[in-house]
């Protein structure tokens, strides 16, 4: 089946590191649905205003190629563990389709107008169906969640800067809620569970600056800003 | 992008008429995941015991074409009111894809087996993805949704059968599991929402089985059970 994408999503964050693991983990992360020119009417939205959250069918484009393994580890499981496919939520799969639920934050339709917040979808992702969140097929609140119920994410505790003036005025140029979401993002630890090297520096791109920052324990400090 | 089975749906219901309009609604209708050979093996499935419910992605199959039009007439609205098709479920969509979460019955990767409860799929029904379902991720149960809060469905309060003998001993040889599904299947009101002619009567075919009734006020009755 031949499917081709309705919009594009929108998102402060470009790379894949960084990136929520999950849908709704940085709730102050926003973005918004780019549609293509066919969508871009008044109607096509028409009644969203009325639900508070929406699923997104996307694609895992920074994950390109259909992997031939039935079996992945996922980085909650230390990465050393195998999972089934289909039993995980994870990128490398036959096809490449992944599935989000994401708040609504904002919808006109007579502006073809999508802002959405908690998304786990990087910068230029294809979007390839949008349904309206229904809660009563949809919400299964008790239901078990298997090894993503006993192996919990170790969140970190602070997230600090500590940067050179110039650098400084950079972070304070940021929108609270842009500092907020990318606190967020830190907080979650985007570490790959093996790593532990307090001098080891990590970048995430949001918006048009390159920031770059460590982790000791579990304090982050963001150490610089750059713009790109 | 292309996409390709994983794997077909096998339901008692084969036609479109009847189905559940959404997942969850029929809990006693069973049915299993028949995987594609390349993905019937214990690995793919590893690991989904833990959890109780999954996400299905499926295609309308029963619907074929790509429709131009943007907008669709819920059955819950009574047909004659519009609503954009990224605010509805509808299956009438530009990339006809289906999402649903059913209930884990039973799950034995080492025979790729997979049983599940509630799905609004049809017999035949081409799956491009499961995914597990995470609570923490995928449950809103207090999100508002819609135009689907404000009009409810009527259910039907009483599914009788009114068969000649040898029809009710075709009825007997379903079992118990077969029958509180099709009363399910038929309490939830299947006809067109401007129905309401009593003497009109309306099929299901359940498994090997043409099931007709009619509709009197709130009260369904089985008039007639065939092979087919």
């Amino acid at each position: 089946m031949e499917i081709e994408p309705i919009a594009y999503f929108r998102s402060p964050l470009s790379g894949k590191f960084g990136l929520p693991r999950q849908a709704g983990l940085a709730s102050e992360l926003e973005g918004y649905v780019e549609f293509c020119p066919r969508f871009r009417r008044e109607e096509a939205l028409r009644g969203l205003e009325g639900f508070d959250y929406l699923w997104l069918i996307w694609g895992f484009h920074l994950n390109a190629g259909s992997p031939s393994q039935l079996t992945v580890r996922p980085p909650r499981l230390g990465g050393n563990k195998k999972i089934g496919v289909f039993a995980s939520r994870s990128p490398f799969r036959p096809n490449g389709l992944g599935l989000s639920s994401v708040r609504i934050e904002e919808v006109a339709p007579e502006r073809a107008l999508l802002r959405v917040s908690g998304a786990d979808l990087a910068d230029g992702t294809p979007i390839y169906d949008i349904k309206p969140y229904v809660a009563y097929a949809d919400a299964h609140p008790e239901a078990r969640s298997g090894f993503v119920d006993s192996s919990t994410w170790e969140s970190l505790e602070s997230v600090e800067t500590s940067l050179c003036p110039s650098e400084a005025k950079l972070w304070d140029c940021f929108s609270e809620k842009d500092r907020a979401a990318i606190k967020e993002l830190i907080l979650q630890d985007p570490r790959p569970a093996y790593h532990s090297d307090s001098t080891r520096e990590y970048h995430i791109v949001y918006k048009d600056k390159d920031l770059s920052f460590r982790i000791q324990g579990s304090k982050a400090t963001i150490i610089s800003i750059k713009a790109i």
